[in-house]
């Protein structure tokens, strides 16, 4: 594993690594906030899934994440949202190809090869990360943006008792009834298929198993891409099943990092009662 | 004016704007963030100057300081560096012509037409923002880093009554001894003027005249510029004039934004107090 960078950030360490993947089967590149509890010994983690086009970067630089996360003795892992290089497949949209993973495996070609990102974030990296800093693999959370936010839904409901609490800003939320969902899915995991879509779907994933923890959902009612995201689908589903979970739409925000830095003091504040509490 | 992005912020609005510049010759960008506080009546603002490299954007994104500033309802102006365009001269070096304006008037060509940052953030940019914006001119406070720390302590001494405080991160605090200073100062200002210099060096301003308010630097320890800033020169003669200062250097702490975001709450509520005072 090769040091990028670290920089002293808010009493703690903002660090940023790349290490040879075997998931992806490239370098892979992340983010990760240790705050100072960290010196004496592991902390909780909070995981950030980031979305479309973003990199281990964006939510590390604007999210404003680092401040609560240390004044809550809590780390931060800030992945990368594909698998990158020249020599990994790629695609002219922004929705598709690097940066553009969407938390799956994907099995068909040309992308099975490299984008296996849900086998990186579900089970490479946190290995990398509890073996290599003082982290809590026994008390993880997880959070994201927009695809982001799908991939911390999809991951916390699929792999019970491994993530304390789950939130999301602005996530994509129904993804097989959206074209953020079904372009992808189609290319990644094949239109002959689609009942294997079924397992990255929030909305149905909540109507089928639910989560074993607090949920919480923030969309801004100016968001830009609300008719892609589909909150009400995941909401419905949630108050079918009696969810414990909160839903909130936020007057006036839209879909860009100023309105997730004005809700970040909630979401780490609730990931770390959470936390504390295992 | 033309708007160019408006987003809803923690409560309030964070705005991108441009406009036909008198001073400067060009269009010029800036961002403006209002507290929800602004809809009621003018509020106190804060200015802050950017470094070497940046435009209005950078701290826009990552300093974190709309968060204090929705707190303590305060404005927040973030200004360009430089002229900018195709027609504004420049040079391959980072830090001389677009993105390193220094805050001063040139009166050497190619500069002279267009870089007159000094009247463009002292005089024009301040008419703009109070006609066009719920702000009041009668309590302003001014902060920067690096350069636009430079930029910050030089005004505010510069001004008296303008501001009601001054804080600086980081800041280029002795130009007239440093290569970032001499280089800038003998392009713009030219080799045969260096007595013009002073009016720009913080130190040398401090020592003439000091600041009719309180005075907040930061510095880390392991700034990689440190060198070039001489944090000392300016500390010393705050210290022979017995000026109402505090000079911090923080340990471990660098050059980057993670630095800047980590005190920025510390920042703003200092500058919050004088601004309320008034």
């Amino acid at each position: 594993m090769e040091t990028q960078s670290e920089n002293a950030c808010f009493g703690g360490v903002q660090g940023v690594y790349t290490h040879a993947s075997e998931a992806t089967g490239c370098d892979m590149t992340f983010g990760l906030f240790l705050p100072a509890e960290a010196r004496d010994g592991p902390v909780p983690v909070l995981w950030y899934l980031s979305g479309l086009t973003c990199t281990h970067e964006n939510a590390m630089v604007k999210a404003g994440a680092q401040g609560w996360a240390a004044e809550m003795g809590i780390a931060l892992v800030f992945p990368d949202t594909s698998p990158r290089g020249e020599g990994v497949a790629d695609d002219d949209a922004f929705d598709l190809g690097q940066g553009a993973g969407f938390y799956v495996n994907a099995t068909q070609n040309p992308w099975a090869r490299h984008y296996r990102m849900w086998d990186y974030v579900a089970e490479e990296l946190p290995r990398v990360v509890t073996r290599n800093f003082a982290v809590d693999e026994e008390r993880q959370a997880i959070t994201g943006h927009s695809m982001g936010g799908h991939g911390a839904l999809t991951l916390a409901m699929s792999l019970p008792g491994r993530y304390a609490s789950v939130s999301a800003f602005a996530p994509i939320c129904n993804p097989t009834q959206s074209d953020w969902g079904r372009k992808q899915f189609s290319a990644y995991l094949g239109d002959e298929f689609e009942a294997a879509w079924a397992a990255h779907d929030a909305s149905l994933l909540m109507r089928e198993r639910g989560f074993d923890g607090p949920v919480l959902v923030d969309t801004g009612t100016e968001d830009q891409f609300i008719h892609l995201l589909k909150p009400e689908a995941l909401a419905t589903a949630a108050a079918e099943r009696r969810q414990r979970s909160t839903f909130r739409l936020q007057p006036g925000y839209d879909h860009s990092y100023f309105f997730v830095s004005s809700f970040m003091e909630d979401h780490v504040a609730f990931h770390a009662e959470a936390l504390h509490a295992r």
